[in-house]
């Protein structure tokens, strides 16, 4: 029996507001072009479309970005996607089952993204594709481990086990962010990876990992799509059924308790592929010094400055002598911060809903 | 004989780009409201609206600021002020000559007056025009020198001769933007104050001067206001006349040759005023340290920030951590820059201007 194609899940339900005001929740952060001339979720359906691993992309998103998804698709030139729209967010967990009930072959693997990453080295994404697949078929739930360049705080991290085949290990356990201590020991140690929020696992061996761990997420899902309206590459899930799902994130509601398990069967591949998430305006300045994509626009002027991001989706910017700043424009609001403190910014958008 | 009325002339023609972007060619410093809720220019005004001291003001400006101007009087309740709209710019002197030409009173003190400067201390400023009348009735040229509070190399000086009567000197002499050291040698001396542009004199002493000094800018004003055209109580000298009168500033064209020479009457009172030219961002904060006055307005979100000057006419700006910056949006367009260095806002204005 040939190996049936990979089918390729897009998380794109997220509204951070971690890059806000360019990120706002009418466009969150992976529809807009802020490493290159495609959007994020752009360039996560293109590293899904060689179509000699992938079969045709599931979009799993909220229904108010429907118009905006097809037309980021059609710009792009990809016509095979099909969209699930949630009428209500619920986290991970139920976004991955509604897609996983999606899913024509019940043995098809699922290639659960983020679509707000940026993944720079491609092949060595794909490569650590290959080397999970084959314990994937035997029903492992597979997660990538990022090689951590760093004691970060900001993500969980994951310990690798027993390797068991080339570059695949059984997943210790799942860490919760940890202090900066605990992130340096963990780095010293070298057989912990950050959790990067994708996953590989056929539909079949997810479902059954959602039926003993969280049934009554699966049986909300269930109902949603049995009751979901089909409308041309639109899946519509019952919203009242969905709304009485409990909202949980993969990680809690199945991950870490299958790995917990004696019969848990959990695999992580660590991999460095230039990877970030993306989770803050720092974060996008680092890539940009890496990748050179954080070019100034025509919008911006800058004179006799040194480490800055800058960036403008309308209005003129225009510096002298200014060092280690991020600024920000978007609309009629501009954010302007020294470098090293973007997560400051969640204070600004908490201020301005207290405002209202 | 009673002693006739000042006259005050307001000058109102610059239209300077040290404050960019919110001083623009349309709209100069001098009409925005940047130190309280009057512009500088009805603040300059209402200075001089003493009726036991002051005549009616005959305000000097480019025939494009017209309306402007007359909407900032209204606003202000003068209606009293004659307007001298010039067909072009031409420096000082010539506006200058056009007033003193446009004073029915030949023996008329005027006060002349730049219309961008700050004055926190009315009451000294009247005490040393109190003080110089006497010899202004006599024909003195005077001058008003602001007492100096640090070596500053942005402005010209003038050095305080003997003393004519309590609180005036004649002066010995003008002196150009100094170098740094230069500077501080002259404020050690004690004997120079910094030339604030603010003059007293009889129109019939600046038009003998000027006969003397520069025969043909007085020919050409003379021409120009003898075909001037009066419009109820707008003023608009010929525009070819006025086109063919030569530029140049008080200081250059009279002043310096009249107290350089043996026969010239000039003499200078130092004030101390909290006088500013409010020449600069950097200018413009250390008057709201002062006053008071820069308070941020609700466009304005500064979490944790200190030392920093930021305004907006209408994008909103959002800062956390700031430190020591001038962050001044106007328009489209917003300024970003170290506190210190806004001298180097000229930069820009030159790129721009480039760009087309």
């Amino acid at each position: 029996m040939p190996m049936p194609e990979i089918i390729p899940i897009i998380l794109s339900g997220g509204g951070g507001t971690r890059l806000w005001p360019m990120s706002r929740p009418e466009c969150p952060k992976q529809f807009l072009a802020l490493t290159g001339e495609e959007t994020m979720f752009q360039m996560t359906l293109l590293r899904s479309a060689d179509r000699a691993l992938f079969a045709a992309p599931l979009v799993v998103a909220g229904a108010r970005h429907a118009a905006l998804i097809e037309q980021q698709l059609h710009a792009i030139g990809i016509h095979n996607a099909r969209l699930l729209l949630e009428p209500c967010a619920r986290n991970t967990a139920p976004a991955i089952a509604l897609a996983a009930l999606a899913a024509e072959d019940p043995a098809a693997p699922l290639l659960v993204m983020p679509s707000d990453h940026v993944i720079i080295d491609a092949p060595a994404f794909y490569a650590a594709i290959r080397a999970a697949l084959p314990l994937v078929e035997q029903g492992y739930l597979a997660t990538f481990g990022i090689n951590p360049t760093g004691p970060e705080t900001g993500y969980g991290y994951i310990q690798s086990g027993e390797e068991l085949r080339g570059g695949v290990h059984r997943v210790a356990r799942f860490v919760e962010k940890p202090s900066a201590a605990r992130a340096a020991e963990m780095i010293a140690g070298g057989d912990h990876v950050w959790n990067g929020g994708i996953f590989l696992f056929r539909a079949d061996s997810f479902l059954a990992a959602l039926a003993q761990y969280a049934p009554a997420m699966l049986a909300a899902a269930k109902a949603a799509m049995d009751k979901a309206r089909i409308d041309g590459a639109q899946i519509h899930p019952d919203e009242a059924a969905f709304a009485a799902c409990p909202a949980d994130s993969i990680d809690y509601a199945v991950m870490e308790k299958a790995a917990a398990s004696p019969t848990g069967q959990v695999c992580v591949v660590p991999v460095s592929m230039g990877w970030s998430d993306v989770g803050s305006w720092d974060a996008l300045y680092e890539i940009g010094q890496n990748s050179g994509s954080a070019a100034p626009s025509d919008r911006v002027t800058e004179i006799d400055g040194t480490g800055n991001l800058i960036r403008s989706d309308g209005i003129r910017i225009h510096t002298v002598g200014l060092e280690n700043m991020i600024v920000v424009a978007s609309g009629n609001d501009i954010l302007i911060i020294p470098r090293g403190k973007s997560q400051e910014v969640k204070r600004i958008v908490e201020a301005l809903k207290d405002r209202g």
